[in-house]
C-alpha cells in the first residue's frame, strides 16, 4: 500500500493496455506482436516524454522503477525458460558444432570491426577502449528473436534451433571475451562473488573453466531433478506441483548461473528449460502453464521495459555520426558473420539471411557490458550509442524476420499449443 | 541482471518451493494451504533467523525487498479481484443491510475496547493515543479468510457473502474512522493527494462524501467498461484480450481507489471484480485465467510475504503483557461484534461463529494505520504488538474456520472451477 507500489499498479495497467493494443495493431499490419510491445514501451517511457515535456514517462517516473525491473526480469526469465522447454535437445546435439562455428564467427567479426571502429573514431583513446567498443557489439540478445520465431511457428525448425544454439554459445563466448578483456585491462567483469573468490587475479583460463563448470553442474543437477519430478508425476499426475517446482528450478538455475558461475541469468533459465524438456511427460504441461502466466503478464512487461529504458537525452550531434556507424557495423557484422557462415554450411540464401538477421538483436547484455566499461574505458555519453543499437536492432530484427518468412505456411500444428494457437487467431 | 534482482530470483524460487511444500503438509494435516504459505514466510523470513543468527531471513535481506513487495501487492490485488469476480452481486444486494450492521458492530466494539485498553495500560498517554489503539483494531484483512473459504468451497455461500460484504463495509468504515480520528488529532490520514487538495482542512464529512464518490465512480465507469467488453467479446470471442484488459481494469481501479479517493487499493481491486462479474459471458473465463497466474505465483508470494514481514526483535517484556491483552481483545471483539450480531439476525450459532471468526484476521491495513499513528500518537515499540496481532489472527482465522466447517461436504461442484478443483485434489 506504499505509494510507490500503488503507482506501479497504474503503470502495470497502462503497460498491459498499451502493449495489447499495439500488439493487435502490429498483427493487423502483419508484423509481430512483440514489436508492438516495444513500441508501447517507447510511447509510455521517457524517450518521447522527456524530449517533449521534460518528464520521465507517462505520469510517473518509470524508467528506474525497481518494481517494474523485477517484473521485467521475471518476464525475460520466463521467455527464456519456455524457449528452453520447447527446445529439442536432439536438434541442438545435431546442430551443435555448426552452431558453435556460426556463433564464433558472429562474435569475432563484430569484435574486430568494433575495435577498428573505435580506433577510427576515437583515436585519442587507447587499445583497450577500442577493444571494448568491439566487446559491446558481440552479445546477441535472443529474447526478441525467440518471441518472433515462436509467433511465426518457426522456433522448432532447423533455422530456429541454429539461432537458439548459436545465441547460447554466443552468450558464453561473450562472457569469456568480456572477462578476458576486462582482466587484461586490469579489472573484473564477472558478477559472481564465488568466481571472484576462487579467481582473485582474474586469470582468463580459470574464468573459462568455471563457466564450463556451470554446464556440468546444470546437467548433473538436472538429471537428479528430472528423476524427482518423474517420481512426483507418478504419484500425483498433473497437479499444480510440477509447474510450480519447475518455475522454482528455473529461478534457482538463473540465480546460480549468475551468482555462482558468472553466467547470465537468462542463460541459466534457458538451460533449466532444456534440462526439464527431457522429461517429456510433463514438459508440455509445464510449458503451457508457464506460458499462460508469461504471456498474459510477464512477457509484455519485459518487452515494454526495453522500450521504456530507451532515452535520447544523452544524444548529442558529435556522438551521432559515431553512433550511426556503430549501429550499422554492429548489425552488418552479425549478418555477415552468422549468415555468411551458414551459407558456407550449405544453407539456402534465405535461410542464411534468417540466421544472420536472427542474431542481430542486442539487448540488456550489451547495456550491462557498457555499464561495466564506462568507469574504466569509455565515456558515459557513449551509453546512448548502445541504447540506439538496442532500439534499432530490436525493431529491425522482427521486421526483417517477418519479411524473410513471408509467404511461408506455418509448419507447426496450432492444436499442439492451444494458448499460442489462440494468440495466432487474435 | 542487477544483483538485487538476481537475489530476488533466488528468493522467489525458495518462496515457491517452501510455500508449496508447506501447503501440501497443511493439506495432509487437514488445514488450509494458505496457512502453510504464511508459515513458509515465517520460516524463510527474519522472524526466526534474526533471533538465532542475527540475519534478515534466509541468506538474503528479504523483509524490506522492494521487488518482493511489488509481487506481494499484485498478489493481494489478484486475490481480491478474483474474489470480486466470484461475487454474486444479487447476494450482496440481499445481504447488504445485514452486512452493514454486522460490520458496524464489528468496528465499534474493537474501537471502544481498544480505547479502554489504551487508557488502562497507557494512562500517561492522552485520549487520542488511546483512541488510536482502538482504531488499529478495527480493520479486518479479509484476504486470508477469502482464500480459506475458497479452498473450502464456501465463498459463494450466504456466510461467505456476508463476510465479504461486511469486510468491504468494514474497510470503508475503518477508513472513515481513521480519517476522522486523525483529523481530530490534527493531521491527515488519507493517502490521496486529490483528497488532500479538495479537503485541506481534513473535514471528516468531505472525506466521507469523497469515499462514497468512489463507489459512484466505480459503478459508473464499470457500466461503460462492461459494455465495451461485451462489444469486444462479440467480435472476437474468448481471445486473450478480455482477460488482459480485465487485469488492467483491476489494476487501474486499485490505483484510482487509493490515489484519487483515499480508499484502500485492495478495495478497488475487489470492486473491479464485482463490476466485471456482472458480465456473465466473460467473468468465468477471466476468473480462470487470472486464477491460474494468481495461484501458481502471486497468491503464495503474498501470503508468504505476511510471514516474512513478521519480526520479534522489537518485542520487550514490558510490551508483552500489553501485547497479549491487545491481541486477545482485538480477536474477541470481532467475534463478539460480528458473530453476536449475526446470531441476533437469526443465523445458527455455528454460522454466527463462522462470520465472527471470518472477520478476526488483521493484515496490512492494521500495519499501515499503525505506521500513520506512530509519529504522532504512539511509541514505535508498539509496532510489535500489531505484528503479533497480524500473526496470531492470520494463523487463528484459517484454523478456526477449518474447524467450524469440519464434517461439512463441499457444496460447490468442482468441475465448475477446474483450476481450483485441481487444487482440491492435490
Amino acid at each position: 500500500m506504499d505509494m510507490g507500489v500503488v503507482d506501479f499498479l497504474f503503470q502495470l495497467g497502462i503497460i498491459l493496455i498499451s502493449t495489447k493494443l499495439l500488439g493487435i495493431l502490429m498483427r493487423k499490419l502483419g508484423l509481430p506482436q512483440v514489436l508492438g510491445f516495444i513500441i508501447a514501451g517507447i510511447l509510455i517511457g521517457p524517450a518521447i516524454w522527456e524530449l517533449m515535456f521534460d518528464v520521465d514517462g507517462l505520469m510517473f517516473p518509470i524508467s528506474e522503477n525497481p518494481y517494474l525491473k523485477a517484473f521485467a526480469e521475471v518476464g525475460v526469465i520466463f521467455v527464456m525458460f519456455t524457449a528452453g522447454l520447447e527446445t529439442n535437445l536432439n536438434d541442438i546435439k545435431n546442430t551443435g558444432k555448426m552452431s558453435f562455428v556460426i556463433a564464433l564467427s558472429g562474435v569475432l567479426l563484430p569484435l574486430a570491426a568494433g575495435t577498428g571502429l573505435g580506433a577510427l573514431f576515437l583515436p585519442e583513446k587507447g587499445f583497450f577502449s577500442w577493444l571494448f567498443i568491439g566487446v559491446i557489439m558481440t552479445a546477441t540478445s535472443v529474447g526478441i528473436t525467440v518471441e518472433v520465431l515462436r509467433e511465426l511457428g518457426k522456433l522448432q525448425t532447423k533455422v530456429g534451433t541454429i539461432i537458439m544454439s548459436a545465441a547460447i554459445i554466443d552468450d558464453v563466448l561473450g562472457i569469456i571475451i568480456l572477462s578476458v578483456a576486462l582482466s587484461l585491462a586490469g579489472t573484473s567483469g564477472n558478477t559472481s562473488p564465488v568466481l571472484s573468490a576462487i579467481n582473485p587475479n582474474n586469470l582468463p583460463v580459470v574464468s573459462v573453466l568455471w563457466i564450463l563448470a556451470f554446464f556440468v553442474f546444470a546437467i548433473g543437477a538436472g538429471i537428479g531433478i528430472s528423476k524427482l519430478f518423474k517420481a512426483i508425476e507418478k504419484t500425483t499426475p498433473h497437479t499444480r506441483r510440477i509447474p510450480i517446482f519447475s518455475i522454482a528450478v528455473c529461478l534457482l538455475y538463473a540465480f546460480i548461473a549468475e551468482k555462482v558461475f558468472g553466467v547470465a541469468d537468462i542463460t541459466g533459465a534457458f538451460i533449466a528449460g532444456v534440462v526439464l524438456s527431457t522429461n517429456h511427460a510433463s514438459a508440455k504441461y509445464v510449458d503451457r502453464k508457464v506460458t499462460i502466466s508469461s504471456y498474459v503478464l510477464f512477457a509484455p512487461i519485459f518487452f515494454a521495459s526495453i522500450g521504456i529504458k530507451i532515452s535520447f537525452s544523452d544524444m548529442s550531434l558529435d556522438v551521432l555520426w559515431f553512433a550511426l556507424a556503430f549501429v550499422v557495423v554492429a548489425i552488418l557484422m552479425k549478418i555477415i558473420g552468422c549468415g555468411g557462415l551458414s551459407k558456407a554450411f550449405g544453407f539456402s540464401f534465405k535461410d542464411s539471411m534468417r540466421i544472420g538477421v536472427g542474431m542481430i538483436a542486442r539487448g540488456e547484455v550489451a547495456l550491462i557490458v557498457t555499464e561495466k566499461g564506462i568507469p574504466l574505458l569509455i565515456d558515459a555519453k557513449y551509453r546512448a550509442i548502445v541504447v540506439l543499437l538496442v532500439l534499432v536492432s530490436s525493431l529491425l530484427a522482427p521486421i526483417l524476420l517477418k519479411l524473410l518468412y513471408k509467404n511461408e505456411k506455418d509448419t507447426l500444428p496450432l492444436a499442439q499449443h492451444p494458448e499460442l494457437g489462440e494468440a495466432h487467431l487474435e
